[in-house]
């Protein structure tokens, strides 16, 4: 596995605006690193130090940098010396072949998609991310956008449906994913104009499975394999999930201090209940996924320890390694679902 | 308290569409009567019977009845002698003085819509859920809308954080209600344009303590008293919440089953853990209350038992008793938030 690993992939990382700094990152990296990834790592000179010493890490000095307070687009076309913008022109260069980004979710959009470009027929890049299982085994639900794209066109769900099925098929494994439209009932017309006719559009196209309309209470119930929603809603359902967990586990930790027999009962649960925070850890599954574009761009979990970088670094490389991009192009091609199959209007 | 509770409110309750049976209804309705307040209830006869031996309740035999799978506002205009549309027309007509339905949603917000008609100035009634509060005490935070407009102006979102701190001051007795605005970023220029522009509204609006945009991990971190957002993104978070606090509990309970250790401390925690289930319970709140209209009118949850039942009948003798509505129309006069305070485009 290793050396068929180490044939390949080089993953371009920029090392700026992770928030845990960079000793978390180097942490990271070392690990990717140690399975056999290469990895040109951009970021300002202190930044970049505690990578040096690294055996399989080149780095790249960049001048300048993109942090979260800025309008993304336009800094990013402001900034050539930025990291990640160099990261991204790294990659269309052929140096590397998939840009990973612990830092600000907007820059890494908008650099891969000014340098990757996106995939023909596609209207609009969406973020990707696998949801948490609680208590389970198996694949993710995966949902797109995560918060890509504020507000979209039914031809958007449409193609997100396409994006996130090609992307379970290549990357995760799953062999027929089931399509789901997020929504505010299961019935065809529920939900905003858009997405009634998203619903109409998906329900008859080919090349995909799509079962209809899920529900928020569907997100971690693993009715769908892909679940397509606007990335306004998206952003608001991933969020409320990681607030809904993170609320419940406390109460569940109060609960375990309320009294000495409950105190009991937590200590002799709590090795059992480590399994359960894994899994609600957002730093195991690497991060979101940009889909759509002609490359492979990922963003890390703004939060994300060490294992969150190697594992966004790890996904980046399975991208690549799976052949995502090309599979996803084949897929919309055969499904024509970027070409008239839906009037773009 | 009784007494006080005796002098006054009747509540119109549609008995029809209540998924757990007509005897859970009448069990719910015994509590609430012993609580002193009047119920005329309205269905069909069979759907009555288990009410007819109760003291305090007066029945009202319905021809007909409205379910969850109609176009709600074209149904009940088609249909008056529905459940619904006669316990609208009750209120309307003085004598009772709420709407509870633990039947269907759309259905309930269109026959109190056009019976009751809305608050001056108000463009669109709202429904407002009061969101579950995981080992806390103290009042939760009010969500609206929580699922009767899929699509909205900045307008409607900035009457709902006016109708929102309204029902907050009367109801739920909190003097300076916290407005949030549910979006994908603290800062001001993150949503989708309509987000943005009611952002700016509120923050120059008068009468309201606006403390700006919130995210979907926030909902139940009690930041904010009340949050506002369309009726789609409120549905799906609602749901969500619901859901992911399910996935969650049931890893707890599966963690506990995983071996006789982890049983055994599952057993202990187990009375601990049992608040918790309260806490999260959707009965214990009694349902969402239709805001921005000239009387009051209560959805419970489409699955409650006699508790939710109970508490849906409590919330809407509450209201009433509380002069919600009335407070309400003289916050929004002062406020002037309904006239040329923000353009209606």
């Amino acid at each position: 596995m290793s050396a068929e690993k180490a044939a390949g992939v080089t993953v371009a990382l920029d090392v700026m605006g992770a928030e845990r700094g960079s000793e978390a990152v180097a942490e990271g990296v070392r690990a990717a690193v140690a399975d056999g990834i290469s990895v040109r790592a951009f970021g300002l000179a202190e930044a970049l130090e505690p990578l040096l010493a690294i055996d399989g890490v080149e780095t790249v000095q960049a001048a300048d940098w993109i942090g979260n307070d800025v309008e993304p687009a336009a800094t990013v076309r402001a900034k050539p010396e930025a990291s990640i913008v160099l990261a991204a022109a790294d990659v269309a260069a052929g140096r590397s072949q998939a840009i990973v980004s612990a830092g600000s979710t907007g820059a890494t959009m908008a650099a891969a998609t000014f340098a990757l470009k996106r995939l023909q027929g596609v209207r609009r890049p969406a973020l990707a991310i696998q949801l948490p299982v609680p208590g389970g085994e198996g694949a993710a639900t995966v949902l797109l956008d995560g918060g890509a794209n504020t507000e979209v066109r039914a031809l958007d769900l449409v193609q997100f449906g396409f994006l996130g099925s090609a992307f379970c098929q290549a990357v995760l494994g799953v062999e027929a994913p089931r399509v789901g439209l997020l929504s505010v009932g299961e019935e065809d017309k529920k939900g905003t104009p858009t997405v009634i006719e998203a619903h109409a559009a998906l329900a008859s196209a080919e090349g995909i499975d799509f079962i209809g309309n899920v529900e928020g209470r569907d997100l971690l119930a693993r009715q769908a394999d892909v679940i397509v929603t606007d990335g306004f809603t998206g952003n608001v359902a991933l969020k409320t999930i990681e607030g809904t967990a993170r609320a419940v586990a406390d109460a569940v930790r109060q609960a375990a201090r309320s009294g000495p027999v409950s105190a009991l009962g937590g200590l002799l649960l709590r090795p059992a209940l480590g399994g359960l925070r894994e899994q609600l850890n957002p730093d195991n599954t690497g991060g979101a996924i940009l889909l759509g574009l002609r490359g492979v761009a990922i963003v890390g979990h703004g939060s994300s320890g060490p294992d969150g970088i190697a594992n966004a670094i790890r996904l980046g490389e399975h991208t690549v390694r799976e052949r995502a991009v090309e599979r996803t192009a084949e897929l919309l091609e055969r499904a024509g679902a970027t070409r008239g199959s839906l009037r773009d209007n």
